[in-house]
C-alpha cells in the first residue's frame, strides 16, 4: 500500500507502534504524519510528529536511541502503523526504560 | 495505576494494542473508553468502543474470537494501553486473518 492512501486522522496524524523485531516486545506508540512516514521509509529510522511540541522528531537523534526500521505494515483499515525495528541504544522510553509499557494498570472497584 | 488516572483523549477515548501473550505478535489496535477498560478487566475479554458504529464492542461476542486478557499496562504518558491476550478462535482480523497488521506500506516515490 502507498503511503498516500494510509488513513490519517483529523489533525492528519496516524497511530505508529513499535515493536522489536526479534523478540517481540512493544516498545512504544507514537504518531506519524504522511511527511514523516515518508522520511522514516526514505532514511530507514523511526520518525514521528510530536503532538506536544507541534514538530517534527527524530527518535533517538539527540540521545542516540534510533530506531532502526525492519518493517512496516498497516492494518486492514489502513489507520494504524506497525513498525518492526532494531532499537538502538539503552531504549525506547524517554525514562531509560527498555519499553514505555511498565505501568500495571488496576481497576478502580 | 488505577484506571481513572489513564488519559483519554477529547472523545473519551484510548488506543489500546493487543498482543498475543506467548508469541508477541501485534494483532490489532482498537480504542477503549473508561467504561469498557472497566468492563474488559471485570470480564477478563476484550471490550472496545466502536468509532463507526459507535457502540461497546465486545470483541468476538458474536465470532467466538474472543480475547482473553493475561496483562494490561499503560505506557509512560498513560495515554496509550498495551494488553496481552490469549486469542480465541481463528483470529483477530475481521477479515479472517490471525492479525490485522498484514499489508507492507510501499514508499511512492
Amino acid at each position: 500500500m502507498d503511503v498516500t492512501r494510509l488513513h490519517y486522522n483529523e489533525q492528519g496524524l496516524i497511530p505508529a507502534i513499535v515493536q522489536q523485531h526479534d523478540t517481540g516486545e512493544v516498545l512504544m506508540m507514537a504518531w506519524m504524519t504522511l511527511s514523516t512516514v515518508r522520511e522514516t521509509i526514505a532514511s530507514g529510522e523511526t520518525v514521528f510528529w510530536s503532538r506536544s511540541r507541534g514538530e517534527r522528531w527524530h527518535k533517538g537523534a539527540t540521545s542516540g536511541n534510533t530506531q532502526k526500521v525492519v518493517s512496516l505494515r498497516a492494518d486492514c483499515d489502513a489507520d494504524v502503523l506497525l513498525l518492526q525495528v532494531d532499537q538502538q541504544g539503552s531504549g525506547a522510553c524517554h525514562t531509560g526504560a527498555r519499553s514505555c509499557f511498565y505501568t500495571a494498570v488496576e481497576p478502580d472497584v
